[in-house]
């Protein structure tokens, strides 16, 4: 730390300046593990990466080219808080197919589907509000809400995600604001919400009037089976649908957006303008370009390919490595798995053993918003690594659990 | 809106699921302007727009060239919520020339400067926190930090800027957690707080052991004088530093950053991973780029010559057009100059007349947190309009108001 020659009071005392909530900020348990598996020679399952050689480069340089060289006044520019209209105008259309039905005014560009969750926390939580979610669930949610001070309420996952049927018990003691769900490959857990689920899940949310936050990043990745009806088209009226280009195309741009009724979206522009005026209208322009030449489509077409791919070597690897009593979800899509491991290994120790084997996850406790499970499990992302290093490093795993067990 | 035809239960009422906060948030009085005054025949002063003729947009091509045939793999990935380490190399190095000596883990890249806003917030103001600022001060700071339920104390500005003199007897019935200074050419007045001043306020923040926000987004757009101590630089244990490429490069890239002691970073980094996780790598790598190369510094060259020309333009213009009683700033840089019209006109009324005479300002009213002050004043942009539509656009404003004054 720097040493503050001209104070001649010395160092200030920062913990009396902070806010209550910042005390309850933590850092991300996955962004400062990533620091350690960062390491070239780890093999690592930790992130929730793309595959970086799959990004359409030069499609993208097309763009840039384009843009510089037709629009620089606007792309360099300030612009509109509520995003790109003809991005918008993109989403609403393309998103029609998914039967959801909503104009580009019911659409907020958000700087990457973080922020969609930071301004649903800002609109909606007060200190002490409850939220729903699955036990597990998104990481980057409770991070987003506990700044907010928020309070959580948790339904377990199984293999057809979020229990619906054990809500209206959840929610006895505590009525939550709104319920929070990732229905298509969901992270961590890879599941997917049944239909019927969805309706259920619908019919509760409407007869104790609560909010959903449909938190969609996978959807367009999905490698077996049919696309599900989503919840925001079941229930326009109440729910609040997130997706993202983090996926599809390319995280370094952060572009996310939410749809929701046209109060609510009043409402996040609001918060929206106070929090970063507007998402990079460069990174819009490139987003909306690479999505209207059809480029998007095709190139969704072809990650889809490689990571359906790399999670059947996952899947293989996984069955012919590891122990006895080890299982683990088969997703139908997006970027991650859930891995049980047998009940004498806790996987926070394992993390340090497997990193010493130069492999890396990311231990399943964290996703449990009160640290109440996933101590026997961990999530295994699936897009990232080339197949031979999707063998070895399950290989690995594999190996260092084996070890454990021997040693108990 | 829409109507939706799935629910039974109708419509949502949205009020009962608003956190307390959001009650108090408000659209920018100053963007809901711009979408008035954004009719292309209409000669704005209402924004704080560079000009788009002059942006770098050669120089920033050859920068997503390069950066997407050598870096790729990085520049559309993923990366650390602190920045590109490269581009805040660069900027601990070239800020150090202002003699800020803190190094690249003392700043933190943020989404525009207005996200530093937003994350100063976040950690810093609880319900009720009291924040010192000047009168006027900037409408964006007074939007991030309503959101976040804060409190203002306000200290008049005077030609030297805010009168630091004023400021003890300001707090003696509430003390302020952090005092917020604009000291270069400050939005909207056009001041600078003189060196004398800075010193002063220095030490009143070391006998009441208060932070100090230092926003300096148009630090490097000086058009006469010497350079002027940064606070940052007389207090650095206790001040929060905000720089932008906003106005240096260009805005729609939305990238800013905040300098400031490694335990306030560590705080902003945790707040800001909920909030976006990371700003967009791909339009850091291009500051970088730009700024590495030396094309910043030619290019600051050139825009400080243009906003010097027009600046003067819109001076000599006053002083031809508009009526006695009338006064202004006279910026020695910066974007904006205040000026005061005779005190029978309203800036307010006066607007929608402007407008009709096809010519737009900011009524300075929208710029006191208390609305107590700016009735008879208003901001004008001298950065954006070609000089031939600054002279007729003064010319047409100064034609209302005499209109005005002769109704009287």
């Amino acid at each position: 730390m720097t040493v503050y020659a001209n104070s001649p009071d010395g160092p200030v005392k920062w913990e009396r300046f902070l806010a209550q909530r910042t005390q309850r900020m933590q850092s991300s348990a996955i962004r400062e593990l990533l620091k350690i598996t960062q390491q070239p020679d780890v093999i690592s399952f930790a992130g929730g990466l793309p595959a970086p050689e799959l990004f359409p480069v030069r499609e993208i340089e097309e763009a840039c080219n384009y843009l510089l060289r037709q629009e620089a006044k606007i792309a360099l520019q300030y612009s509109t808080t509520e995003g790109y209209r003809p991005l918008r105008e993109y989403l609403a259309d393309s998103m029609s197919k998914y039967g959801i039905h909503h104009g580009p005014d019911n659409i907020l560009i958000t700087t990457g589907s973080q922020q969609a969750l930071d301004l649903i926390g800002k609109i909606f939580i007060d200190p002490g509000t409850y939220i729903l979610t699955g036990r597990p669930t998104y990481l980057g949610a409770i991070q987003a809400w506990r700044a907010y001070e928020a309070e959580f309420i948790t339904v377990p996952l199984d293999d057809d995600g979020m229990q619906t049927d054990l809500i209206e018990e959840a929610i006895r003691s505590h009525t939550p604001r709104f319920i929070y769900i990732l229905p298509n490959f969901h992270n961590p857990a890879g599941t997917t919400v049944t239909e019927e689920r969805r309706h259920r899940l619908v019919e509760i949310a409407r007869k104790y009037d609560l909010i959903i936050i449909e938190d969609d990043p996978y959807g367009a990745l999905r490698y077996d089976g049919e696309d599900i009806i989503p919840i925001a088209t079941l229930a326009p009226e109440r729910t609040l649908y997130l997706g993202t280009f983090s996926k599809t195309l390319a995280p370094g741009l952060r572009i996310g957006w939410v749809v929701a009724p046209a109060e609510i979206i009043t409402r996040l522009v609001q918060a929206k303008q106070g929090a970063d005026l507007h998402s990079s209208t460069f990174d819009q322009m490139i987003a909306n370009d690479i999505a209207q030449r059809g480029i998007l489509k095709m190139h969704v077409r072809k990650i889809r390919q490689t990571y359906h791919a790399r999670r059947d070597t996952m899947l293989d690897a996984l069955a012919e490595f590891w122990p006895e009593g080890s299982t683990w979800t088969q997703p139908q899509g997006g970027l991650f798995l859930w891995a049980r491991v047998p009940a004498t290994i806790n996987t926070l120790d394992l993390f340090y053993k497997a990193v010493e084997q130069k492999v890396a996850y990311v231990p399943g406790v964290h996703f449990f918003p009160h640290a109440d499970g996933g101590h026997n499990a961990m999530r295994l992302n699936f897009s990232n690594a080339q197949p031979e290093f999707i063998v070895e490093g399950i290989r690995r795993l594999g190996l260092v659990m084996k070890q454990e067990l021997a040693a108990h």
